[in-house]
């Protein structure tokens, strides 16, 4: 057990929004609302998947929607929160603690607010290990959690409860409609589990790895190293690429941004050229028409001054970036995950090739 | 209280039709549901709304969705007694007896299969005294019941609760939406309620209404009078027009079977020519230029031969038809009502003028 305080929040939030491949929801208006909630509270107490007990009744939180849509509707802070109560109110229980539903971007604060909302601890570890961008994707309902009862919450007062789904995938088609009719974003809350349950499928100690990759990205800046080296340090995997971004194809349907970036290499890695495709997360690197990096793998984007993490909504035309391939935690890397994550579950007609 | 049984089904079916006024779910198909539903138990009790006591709790029952969608994806029969289920459930109660939400094809058998499925009374009445196409146009909630919780069930397992809802729009668009993702057609439970509020609220006596409908059509036909003067002759109104149909236009967008009929005058009407604009449900005549019959009166075609109820989506050129203008029910005519299910409310700039 630790105690998070406000001033572990900025390294958190560079990790996760270098884990949240792309994707993952805002991590700097992320950072923004979770300042806000433990400096309310003062602090928010974060236990260890091996402290979770087998009795405790656990909820997974985060928010749902395009990352693209936060920008102009920002999250007003309980629609989280709100979720979590509604699920509480539907099954009559409260929850002892919460298990965060990705460790990504604004995705992995959002589970710190509902903590300081509601005064149960945080889980260290996450569903995902990373961003991905559909709820079936998640360790607590690969490894045979119950897709059902969830709840969504809006920020006007609007709660629903998914309390009977056919399967993970119908719970995915469902709760995205609803998030879009709600506007765009929506809070989350669902895969109730014991923690005996929690305790087998979390990927673990996924919060402390964002902070100490965010605190290697801070020292790199403090001392004028290279901050893509830095994360390297701490995560394995590579630099795949340094380079300029020259093009961005990106439209927001179905509440999804989908599109594909072109970056050309640049000092060492000139003359080569890399096109990386994403549905709100990074999904595949292919250079001369090969994939070179493939989902689950982590692929990640940082600014090659500040370390700074690119999300697939801000990129723009001319950003100097590191790509950086980071490999995934075990847990997705099993056939029934690579079923639910690999490359053919985003429609690529390729095997999964680990980059380590 | 009376009992119904599988011969009553007939003129039900024909007379929901009726006051479907073009919409509210094919009759034939729903005649069908009921009569295997009805057939199976023997018989369903139909309570007078003045037998309703106080302390029973009522629930609104119906199926949502957009007419054109239940030809090709036909109800299978359950969703709506699954729908009451999960608001059971969610609400930790069973419910005494079933309202029916409207007096309109399809959805006029509903409550028919879910009594049977459940064994409780249905009340004799309904939330339109007619069909509407948005879930907010129901007397039960026009006057002040409460829009939250209603529950949404498909036929593969899915049921959503809207837990809380901002309002009764916010009820409507966000059910629509998981109706849609539903595939178009969903069982509906809603609207939960004490007896008082059924008894003030409800339009009572319309599956009566609907039978002595039938049952006038019925006997037209037996004796080859004119099926249309017998509606007339029981729900009073007059026939606006017996005419062709010279034109449909019709899609189904975010639901909604939207569209036009343009009818010309036969026999004694030769020479006159009118539009009804339709939202599933007819909405308004018009007659060169300037509006004949409005919303909430009821518009309503019925086959100039057999007195058949001409849903909008099945209707098609060279039709003849009794185009029939019947006198809303009083609930409907108040202010409260008409701000809810008036001209404005479906965007044409004009006053309601009753027709009688």
């Amino acid at each position: 057990m630790w105690e998070l305080v406000e001033e572990d929040l900025e390294s958190i939030a560079i990790g996760a929004g270098i884990l949240g491949t792309g994707g993952g929801g805002n991590p700097y208006l992320g950072f923004l609302r979770a300042r806000e909630a433990v400096r309310r509270v003062g602090k928010v107490t974060v236990i260890d998947p091996t402290e979770v007990v087998d009795q405790h009744q656990i909820v997974v939180s985060g928010g749902m929607g395009s990352p693209v849509v936060s920008y102009e509707k920002l999250p007003q802070g309980d629609e989280e929160a709100n979720a979590v109560r509604a699920l509480e109110s539907h099954l009559g229980v409260r929850f002892d603690a919460i298990a965060p539903f990705e460790m990504g971007g604004g995705n992995s604060m959002a589970p710190l607010v509902v903590s300081a909302a509601l005064d149960i601890p945080v889980v260290d570890g996450d569903g995902m290990g990373r961003a991905f961008p559909e709820l079936q994707m998640i360790t607590y309902l690969i490894y045979g959690g119950s897709a059902a009862p969830a709840a969504l919450a809006d920020e006007r007062g609007n709660q629903v409860v998914l309390s009977e789904v056919t399967d993970a995938k119908w719970l995915e088609r469902i709760a995205r409609s609803v998030t879009i009719e709600m506007g765009g974003h929506a809070g989350l809350a669902g895969s109730p589990m014991d923690g005996a349950h929690c305790r087998r499928t979390i990927i673990p100690n996924t919060l402390r790895l964002a902070q100490r990759i965010g605190e290697a990205v801070l020292e790199a800046r403090r001392n004028h190293w290279d901050p893509g080296a830095a994360v390297v340090s701490v995560t394995g995997g590579r630099r795949h690429l340094r380079g300029k971004v020259v093009d961005v194809e990106r439209k927001t349907t179905k509440g999804f941004a989908r599109g594909h970036l072109i970056l050309e290499g640049i000092g060492d890695d000139a003359g080569r050229k890399i096109r990386i495709e994403f549905q709100n997360e990074n999904l595949v690197v292919l250079e001369d028409g090969e994939p070179q990096v493939v989902v689950p793998d982590l692929i990640t984007l940082v600014s090659t001054d500040r370390g700074e993490p690119l999300t697939t909504e801000m990129i723009r035309y001319g950003f100097r970036a590191d790509v950086l391939a980071i490999p995934c935690p075990d847990l997705l890397k099993t056939p029934e995950a690579l079923a639910v994550v690999g490359p053919r579950a985003f429609g690529y007609d390729v095997d999964f090739i680990p980059i380590s």
